[in-house]
């Protein structure tokens, strides 16, 4: 039966915003285009693609799930990515929606088509391994009900991701490990955070899914049916155009497929290997994986720097000069610079949401 | 005597470059062209004219001394003023070569004509009693043989400024004081300027000096005949033109007015008046005079500010956000940003140097 099964749906979900990298990032230049990843000068995107196209036949290409507008710059992060491999999601609706559309997507063909889900915006390495903890979560999707979820040994106590408790063990390929899902825990304070990774018992959850397309849809069927139904009452006539589903679209809850379909699923399995793993959060994320000079500088595009340490520089489309500071994030983009202390990268949205208040969208 | 006296020779000294005030002033844009007093969004030179124009002759106006390549930007920042008050010197040659030039164009038109030069730059209120000091420094050098200088009480212990020392007390104006000098201070160290501040005796240099012409003459050809033979000669044949006047200008040697003559003169006369004064020579001395918020910040121009305190922003051409800082000057002008301590302005040089070290004229 394993040998009749049909070809793994990979597809990388891009249609996220770029809040948090603003000014950089913006509404029409999300931070999956943004070469955001160490010192690498391609944009996220391209590297994510490069990672999983080993996954799908030598004539195929991994979907890019987004909406139409963000098709052009995609493209432009995407070079050669064929034009039959855009999936558009009529508008950003957050993943639980994006997952079932590649599900049904995928079903359309072959309910036991293999599917696996993952951002377009992250850091992992060595890409080798990462391969193969991805190709163990396809190969045990296909040939088990459960849904698979990508885990990551902790490397540090962070409080901004979710946590996996790790159950029974299973048999899993070497260097790999693969454990029954004992639950899900919400993002940590920064105590609780230190006592999950100190406990062995848990691991970050990657945002990376596999499942058979079947399963899955069963999953959200009971567990979240109000993006179910409406999808699937319009798939039962076939694969949609686009049309049609921008008509159902909208009327779809703004939910994660964490919380609205993984969370509640009965039977969860994790694959896990020791990656090197990031989501790019935010600058302070993005700086962690740059080189640093030997003032601890890490400084891209026209910088001048006298007496500053530990600081992070991205000077596009002009010069930034720094005279005695330290700890710093300065970005320039054209029309905005941004100046943050180190460590409040996440609060860029407060910057954003300020924007957004005035009615500044131009800037945004 | 008095009565047949000529009518005073004013002249602001507009050659000086904005080296600690880039990006904001670059060779083509010194500082005397940019809104740096306060929060008066006027340029330094315009206020400078504004506060002498009540010296002279209702028909007349101050001289602007300045190279010619400047004479454009200079003319925007002083509109209206007249074609006929500006004064060539051929290049930037210091401030000796700028009074001996003054002096002698003066003394041209009659050789006990009274002068006054002032610096184009430089903070000074109340302006109503700055002017009665600069009158009385203009009736005291009509009746006597003494070179005066204004003198400014300390209000905190500089190390930027020179001081002079206070000697024998003679008659002044109400509310204004008049000292024979003692001796100059070179700009002390921080221990010595609290000492000088203390004492009650000294008081700072304002750079600005009234004599009449042919007194001023007599000191410059026995104190510095380089730079008064070479103009003697010149101006023995009249009033040089342009060209005739540079052969002789590049071969003077470059030194202050200040340290080639006033330090030498035998009879240095002070005139002092409890005003606010700052030379204005970094982006520090030109935060200290504007107002700031609540959160201590002084924000111009297109500027976004999340928990940011004790920040001095000019943002033109260009949104800047601050998010979690304190105690920076961020300077944005067209296509540089500087983003420096406070404290450090007078440090901005050495991001000059560096860039010219470069070769980054474009950025000069």
């Amino acid at each position: 039966m394993a040998n009749a099964s049909p070809p793994p749906f990979v597809a990388v979900l891009a249609g996220g915003s770029g809040t948090r990298f603003w000014p950089a990032g913006r509404t029409a230049r999300p931070k999956q285009c943004l070469a955001l990843d160490g010192d690498d000068p391609r944009p996220l995107l391209a590297l994510t693609l490069e990672r999983v196209r080993p996954l799908v036949a030598a004539d195929a290409a991994p979907w890019i799930v987004a909406p139409p507008d963000l098709r052009r710059v995609l493209a432009s992060a995407a070079p050669g990515h064929p034009a039959s491999a855009w999936l558009a999601e009529p508008a950003p609706r957050n993943t639980a929606a994006a997952v079932a559309l590649c599900a049904f997507t995928a079903a359309a063909a072959d309910p036991r088509t293999p599917v696996l889900v993952l951002p377009a915006d992250q850091h992992v390495a060595p890409v080798g391994l990462y391969r193969r903890a991805l190709k163990a979560m396809l190969a045990r999707a296909r040939r088990s009900d459960a849904i698979l979820t990508l885990g990551l040994v902790p490397t540090r106590p962070a409080t901004g991701y979710g946590y996996l408790r790790r159950g029974e063990t299973l048999p899993a390929p070497k260097g790999l490990a693969m454990n029954v899902v004992e639950r899900f825990v919400e993002k940590p304070d920064a105590p609780k955070a230190r006592r999950l990774m100190r406990d062995g018992k848990h691991l970050w959850n990657g945002g990376t899914f596999a499942f058979r397309a079947d399963v899955f849809l069963a999953s959200l069927a009971r567990h979240l049916p109000e993006v179910h139904d409406p999808l699937a009452a319009l798939f039962a006539r076939g694969v949609p155009t686009a049309r049609r589903l921008a008509t159902v679209w909208h009327q779809l809850p703004s939910i994660s497929v964490d919380y609205g379909v993984m969370e509640r699923t009965e039977r969860v399995e994790v694959v896990s290997a020791p990656l090197t793993w990031d989501d790019l959060g935010s600058w302070d994320a993005a700086a962690r994986g740059r080189q640093a000079d030997a003032a601890g500088n890490c400084l891209r595009g026209d910088v001048v720097a006298v007496d500053a340490r530990d600081c992070v520089v991205d000077a596009e489309g002009g010069t930034v000069a720094l005279l005695g500071v330290e700890d710093l994030i300065v970005v320039r983009t054209g029309d905005a610079v941004l100046v943050a202390r180190r460590g409040r990268g996440e609060d860029v949205r407060e910057i954003v949401a300020r924007l957004k208040a005035e009615g500044r969208s131009e800037l945004l």
